[in-house]
């Protein structure tokens, strides 16, 4: 892998997210709801949490993305999610699968892999749920980053070749993949996984960024890349004052906020192979 | 109008509100519970997130001041809803209805008229909310405030009319209807639209508001008042620290919770007409 | 009483607590699901919030500890609540019972009762709580604390004795019971009951505490007692610094994640009988 200077594509998919205030629809777990809205809306994006199973899919052919988030799942809310994706994909709306703790729990396991073939455009999760949803592993502890994403990179590639979505594996490096492309991000800080949510967010920023760059023609991956590297960057801004996790997750909101696309591109470090 | 000098039933109904720690029952979405939760103790009031269908009807008719808000809608909690609102308004405990994204979403669309005819003491939406459920326009996106609340004085007007409620339509100006009497409030600032359940948290202290009221004979019109420039005087004192979305909502915590009545009322700018 | 230095034997449990990383299951009320999650994260537990009624019981067999904590009761959520207590006592995996606002809310209050018999290795809640439990008295306002936690000791020793289950009781002084001993701490601060979720919070980390303890052989009633230390003692820090409960809350996140357990055990006062 060569070590690249972050590409122009980046900062126009960063300049897109901005200035485009994608209108995102979640379907995620009732743990993380209030803090993915907060990034969402310090991203620049308009958070809708619409949920319900008769209401979901009209939503989200008008929502310019979708994120579906297994982290929990009421009865009602799986048959929402099944709906919202097939919805998004007829209407052309960009969605992101996001497999919390999916592996070897009986009701999620088998609504991902459902969800993996309602065609996504972006699958984002950890190692060992990238492992899991690929056919590989077990899955790990809950939200648990068990493994560097690295060491599930066949995974990510035969999910990515499989789905056809762009498919991230997030670590203190993450690992983002699509057919014929491999990027290396990394960026954060030890803090960001001892704020619950920051995982979980960051799938809602994929669905803002795709949203956004599906209206001016960013590439898909470049996109889901943005969103990475915005709230790695924020994690890097953040953690040069927090005393701790609590005041780490409210720089971290001001930094999304705050930070220009310019100077995302250079608080990252990026390689492309 | 008339700009005039915050009168002393603003500050009445403040120090009702300090003074009462109103039980304020709150039947709301899942994404903002938390912070609908630290605004009101922040306030003075106690809240109670009881909205199992057999219990909610129970508790109404204790609580001092309940909470509507249409923001998700489990079917068992649509159905806890109407029955709340139901046994509020037949034990006299004021209740107040908050119609997120009503307008052409097929389940909380026809929810919010059946609940907006079961005798609340204060709508509060923002400006499409509002027009939407006044029967005027198809709603907005989500909880976005996409008019200024003063281009829907009327439909707020008629919708006071109708259903005998005090009517809040909130933006960077509020505007707070009733027969016969029409308040527009200046404060907040631009971040505080930033931080998601800043307008679903002042539904619930329109409801403590509105429950220390009745305990202290202040007009249901000025404990409406009194709860939108508490937490639109804290908007402002939240602003001058703030560095962000995040500095700000820790900020408008503690400034709801110091913040005196006095204070409250000079920060403001209120016109009555 | 006799005022007693604290015994090595809380600083053990600390250290094991810190050392372990439990996997901590919370099947828990939707408003304090972040913070929850949070304030296990800082202490050094994993959080993982399983609450599907096929789901929980089989993830409650290879968690570290359980927390069930009857503040919302979605139906499925209810049968989740059974089923995960009796696996987890099944596995011996030690649970807590956190009895929100049982007294005479008609679906948590027989629910509770129900749960209290299915082998609890802790109970924890307010003053009303415990009484109510225990048969005497019809519980508070909902989270209120409404009684000084040493007026309901013959309660919470009844309560101790019927279901062996360690039995604590919170409030400016926590009163922690088992057959044979009694604890009194004091710590905290008084804005600590104006952030929601601080005792919802305290239930989790009972259990993290109780799973990190039997991995380590340090006694239950000892494990029940350093959960209330940690979070009591951050408490203590925060309200150094906090303004208000907005600071308070992101100050007292930090003090739990950067206390190292001999500071805990200067900062609080243990009386034991």
């Amino acid at each position: 892998m060569d070590t690249v200077a972050p590409a122009p594509a980046l900062t126009a998919a960063l300049e897109a997210l901005r200035h485009r205030h994608p209108l995102v629809q979640c379907l995620t777990n009732t743990v993380v709801q209030q803090i993915t809205a907060d990034v969402l809306l310090a991203a620049g994006a308009a958070p809708a949490m619409v949920d319900h199973p008769e209401e979901a899919p009209v939503f989200a052919a008008v929502a310019d993305g979708v994120l579906v988030n297994t982290g929990t799942i009421a009865p009602a809310q799986a048959e929402a999610m099944r709906a919202a994706a097939t919805a998004a994909r007829e209407a052309g709306t960009p969605w992101v699968l996001d497999p919390v703790a999916v592996g070897s729990l009986p009701v999620r396991t088998p609504l991902a892999h459902d969800l993996a073939e309602r065609g996504p455009s972006a699958i984002r999760g950890n190692a060992s749920e990238i492992a899991a949803l690929a056919g590989q592993g077990a899955g790990g502890r809950g939200v648990d980053a068990t493994d560097d994403s690295l060491t599930v990179l066949e995974a990510a590639r035969d999910l990515s070749q499989r789905t056809s979505a762009v498919v991230a594996v997030s670590g203190p490096r993450d690992v983002i993949v699509s057919p014929g492309r491999t990027t290396v991000l990394t960026s954060g800080h030890e803090l960001m996984p001892l704020v619950i949510g920051t995982g979980c967010s960051l799938g809602a920023v994929v669905a803002a960024a795709l949203g956004a760059a599906h209206a001016q023609e960013v590439d898909d991956h470049d996109a889901v890349l943005a969103a990475h590297a915005l709230l790695g960057a924020a994690g890097i801004v953040a953690g040069r004052t927090a005393s701790g996790p609590g005041s780490f997750a409210v720089a971290w909101i001001d930094a999304i906020h705050g930070l220009r696309p310019a100077e995302v591109a250079q608080l990252v470090q990026v390689e492309e192979s």
